[in-house]
């Protein structure tokens, strides 16, 4: 699955730190800005013109999950769509032992029984405004990265501040093409969200992680939510309606998401630096992780309801990219973007103007690699927090830096603190969600043992183990912490810098013993590199700009994007892999594996075998440019309309974080038709269906 | 599971590297030698006197499995019983994807069903003699560490050549207390060895990996094979007889076997070696290893046919390992050693000539310490194989190296290629056991995006992968190399250089192109780590004999030794675990679980569940100081009768690799009371029980 989640990209994006930014168009390739849509190819290719009122309303009814993927209004009556694997998180977030929703699945008949999701927020983008002349104007030249970055964000905020009290909207200043474009994104927030229906887990990740990426794939990777305002169901005037036949073979269809990151502006020197340094960091990181949660899963069934959501996060992040590894390490796609590289400085180089502008940013983007070989794992440690794994610390180091922060003006502030960004912190940080002490006492355990295997010698590392093994230290830090008691998270929050220092809380405690540390290295990091190299790749994308013309896409950055291809089979070993599955061939795979997890098939899914009709198309594959938060995503025909849902992406599609390929890349969604035969006929949810439906009929 | 495969070890034992000696002795602790067994503790402790023929006896009744483990002969007839996990290797060989016996288990009626194991050889020690004196003549204090290396060497291969030509039984030099003592063992070999009854697995490692190492245990962790000699079944002279009553709570127990390693000598600065350098590494090698074998495990049942060994051992080698690592991490552990350490370097300095002889030792210690560190990773990597793990490339450098190493004299040969270890070399070369090409493919394409993940610069690893992504060389290795056949293995043995040469098989090729970079850097790692170690520890073990005399067991070596000690519950979280465990709590550990894998029962011990005393004794622990290699040793009472055989230790005994404890950290064994119950009640195999309680009789 391409689930974006901000805990599996939060990782990823130290690692990829800043984004790259355009590249030159071929065939379907594409994460388009809805302000820069891909008309021309769009003509030319497929003698299809988008109208603004097409795009408009295909922007507002698409959605962002925040906590990592993607989604749509399907009705007028609040609906979204999206995955479940997006929303795995949350139904692990309201289950119980008693009541699994992950694994068993939802149906609210009524709205009373919607169930309400705990610290989930939706944003619906309203406005695209281009705020880069005002961004600029603020870093001159003769400013130190220090300053420049510290200037940066100070307009940044501002600009966010102002719109946030202009418009009440949530505003965020997007940095696009590095610094050649920034955006000001205006959204509409839904705090209010409630779950309607999920299938259960057996069906939505049939097949598991060895089927994750791959196809042909039998997946209901689907769920149901509905945004409230005032404790009603939201009256949205921009919804996708349904379509009658979904799509078939060689279909254009377009896909309206929010694609996490790409690296495909990366010089080859960043590529190398990822394939050598990165990638093997974070996959001995993520194995870590995998079989940590592994081995305390399988002791109890508890115990997996407990670890499951983080487990599948960790398993398809080391799955994603052991695929990209495996792109880096193959020396056809080095060959291709060496020579890329080598034709765009050639250009750069015969023009000594364009050469004194743009030619040292190869080298520029060099040094900062250079400079994070030496911060990168302590700044990972202690900064993003690997060396304290779990709820307890997050929720105390927030408190520590608020209390600190919260007296410095907005614009001076760590980024996540800022004013605009205040109501999203709190519904983190007040969340109610579990928080269960033996799988805290684990992970961080495990964490402050990679502390000592990493920084052994560091008088840090002594102080925060306080002479006790690390499992004897997480026990005690747990066991005598009071943070999973909201109430008291809200004491600390109020009381401010008081609070804190009055608090004895180990938890608080220890949040504070390494806070100096981890804000020096986070300093060092944002100076040395962060800063650096995106005026490395702002110079880098200009050179693009000057060489090849505007006419181009930026990396992607959890901002909402178009794509669009075409319903397209593939080769693969010499076979022929058709665009679509169907219903009927889930009973065949999973009897082909004995019927055993994580081929096991739910009772409901057996029981309503005949009920069903088995060439009901199930599952597709098209040529669409997606990546890792784009999950979720609607896939709509020319009318707009839905024709299925994106899920994931094949294994040859990971290499997509850093070069188109149609070759035998491609998306994988739901198809409509499947999603409403398998509502009426083995989930008895008719009302769920023709709310789908009605919406299709209303809209025409 | 306390197994020490050779697999699992020979990983350890680079990192191990030299093992240590001789450490005073507490409570029940020690692994002691047969020619030095620990009289006066027996007599003060517990009263007990074990004579020379009861020493000779159970000497004799040990066997050694060569593929890593434990067993010992219990019947007149060649029967021989270890542990199923000791013998998983050899049931995976033997098994099908129609015949899986390692999952489903075997009993064979009749001897004509006993099925031939591959490649196994079983070890009997038939005596002991010091050889130190003409071991240390050989070498002299003038010499380079590179002339002190060959100098011992070929002593060694001489006084092993002399010893298999006068008595043709397999002689091994076995270096003691690093240098203090040299003994050569003479075995007797068994290489027809047939499978005579296997339990289901589902029993035998019932709990799976999170039972492993945890009590209270219901495992039946047992296998009988059979040796023959002239395709009959051997008469053996020296066996076990069976007890009738089995032990109880607080009996005296002795246990013979070959734990394999120990570093309870080690010093401080090398047990922060192993914590920060060794450990970390080899553990995420593990974890690697995990993900890999288990993704490709899980996509199929018959690929976790295949791969469910190798994933058993590279699980249990995680669970060992990072309770090792725990204890390492533990101060209190180092308080201790580093006690102990100024204790003894005290003594030494006090002394002027003691301090001349000795006061170096830890020093010299550490420098070869740091000259591991800058090795290390390369010797790993293109030596040890773990750039090309499976059996293709294993194969292939054992036939490039025997065609250059058999032109030598045999004490100039790399030492696996010596005269007297001829014969175990041609039994695992010629092996008919089953090569899968596709996990071939799985493995060697892992460890080549390995190798170019942690050397991507090296000219080697670019010459390695030919241009090629790691997959693909992979791919194309396997697929047009011959080795799988027996036949040509065989041809190219026979051939010598002139066949190596001529060859151009793809792996043979490869081989080549490494030897040159794998016999460098084996040589540095030999003569900058290996011998000036090896000599550092000599010194230390002497410091040892000086201050504390020479009642002292050495550091374990896989070769046999007697541990006693007594069956005994302990304390954990305030509870106290009683020592036994009883058959009937089998059927309410499984039900805890919801009968899930992997604590689902076998059918036949759900249909027997009426059949069986639920009252008889299951697994019991003891104090007995065992460690891997351990895995199948008899445990016998006063009277030498088979009361248990040990299959495990408990998670606190993983400490024991560098200190003993007894306060919490047990040995795990399967009591005979059980054994004889199961085989009656749910295998219906009176015929094998009969074999057993006959010898019983017969003995006394």
């Amino acid at each position: 699955m391409i689930r974006g989640s901000f805990r599996g990209w939060a990782v990823a994006a130290a690692w990829g730190i800043i984004m790259g930014a355009t590249l030159q168009v071929h065939s379907d390739e594409g994460m388009w800005l809805f302000n820069q849509p891909p008309v021309k190819v769009l003509k030319e290719r497929y003698g299809f013109e988008p109208t603004s009122e097409w795009l408009n309303h295909l922007q507002r009814a698409s959605v962002r999950f925040n906590s990592g993927g993607s989604g749509s209004f399907v009705s007028p009556n609040g609906l979204v769509m999206t995955n479940h694997h997006v929303a795995a998180d949350m139904l692990q977030k309201i289950s119980t032992e008693q009541n699994n929703y992950l694994n068993n699945g939802f149906h609210a008949k009524h709205p009373s029984e919607e169930i309400k999701a705990k610290d989930l927020e939706l944003n619906v983008l309203m406005s695209i405004e281009d705020v880069t002349a005002r961004v600029n104007a603020a870093v001159t030249a003769s400013m130190s990265p220090a300053e420049a970055f510290a200037a940066r964000r100070k307009i940044m905020d501002e600009i966010e501040k102002e719109s946030l009290e202009k418009t009440g909207l949530r505003s965020d200043v997007v940095t696009l093409y590095q610094g050649g474009v920034y955006h000001l994104y205006r959204f509409k927030k839904y705090t209010d969200v409630r779950l309607v229906f999920a299938p259960e887990k057996d069906i939505a990740f049939f097949g598991g992680d060895p089927d994750n990426f791959e196809y042909p794939r039998f997946c209901l990777d689907i769920c149901f939510f509905r945004v409230y305002e005032n404790d009603q169901p939201a009256k949205v005037e921009h919804y996708l309606s349904w379509s009658k036949e979904g799509c078939a073979d060689g279909d254009l269809i377009f896909v309206s998401g929010h694609p996490g990151r790409t690296s495909r502006m990366y010089t080859v020197a960043h590529l190398e630096y990822l394939r050598d340094h990165s990638m093997p960091f974070i996959l001995n990181y993520l194995r870590r992780m995998e079989v940590l949660l592994k081995t305390y899963g399988e002791r109890s069934e508890e115990n997996m309801r407990r670890a499951q959501d983080d487990l599948f996060g960790i398993q398809n992040s080391r799955k994603a990219r052991l695929g990209g590894l495996a792109g880096l390490q193959d020396p056809v796609l080095f060959k291709n973007k060496r020579t890329a590289e080598d034709f765009l400085r050639k250009q750069i180089d015969s023009d000594p103007k364009m050469r004194e502008q743009y030619g040292s940013a190869w080298d520029d983007v060099a040094k900062t690699l250079e400079a994070a070989k030496g911060i990168i794992r302590d700044y990972h440690l202690l900064e993003r927090g690997l060396a304290f794994q779990g709820d307890h610390f997050s929720i105390a180091r927030h408190l520590v830096r608020y209390a600190e922060e919260s007296n410095k003006p907005s614009p001076d502030r760590l980024r996540e603190y800022r004013l605009s960004n205040l109501e999203s912190l709190k519904l983190g940080l007040f969340s109610d969600a579990p928080v269960y002490d033996d799988l805290e006492i684990v992970k961080l355990g495990d964490s402050l043992s990679m502390l000592m295997e990493m920084m052994p010698q560091a008088e840090l590392t002594h102080k925060v183990l306080d002479g006790k093994s690390p499992k004897a230290r997480a026990a005690e830090l747990i066991r005598h912490s009071k943070l999973k008691d909201v109430a008291e998270r809200k004491r600390l929050f109020d009381g401010g810098s008081a609070a804190i220092d009055a608090s004895n809380d180990p938890m608080i405690k220890l949040a504070k013993l390494v806070d100096d540390e981890a804000r020096r290295i986070r300093k060092q990091f944002e100076e040395q590199v962060e800063e650096p190299q995106r005026q490395a790749y702002a110079k880098l994308a200009k050179a693009h700009f000057a060489v090849f013309g505007d006419k181009v896409y930026p990396d992607a950055t959890f901002t909402l994007r178009l794509a669009f291809g075409q319903v397209k089979g593939y080769e693969e070993e010499g076979r022929f892999i058709s665009a679509m599955t169907q219903l009927g061939g889930t009973y065949e795979h999973s009897a082909k594996h004995g019927g055993k997890d994580p081929f096991k098939l739910p009772q409901r899914w057996i029981d309503r075998k005949h009920a069903i009709n088995p060439r009901t198309p199930f599952n597709f594959v098209s040529t669409a440019d997606i990546i890792g938060g784009n999950s979720g995503s609607p896939v709509v025909n020319t009318k707009g309309e839905v024709v299925g849902i994106i899920f994931d992406g094949n294994i040859h599609s990971l290499v997509l974080d850093y070069a188109f390929t149609d070759v035998q890349a491609r998306a994988v969604s739901v198809h409509s038709a499947a999603i409403i035969e398998a509502l009426r006929k083995v989930y008895d949810a008719n009302d769920l269906a023709d709310e789908l439906t009605r919406g299709q009929a209303a809209s025409r």
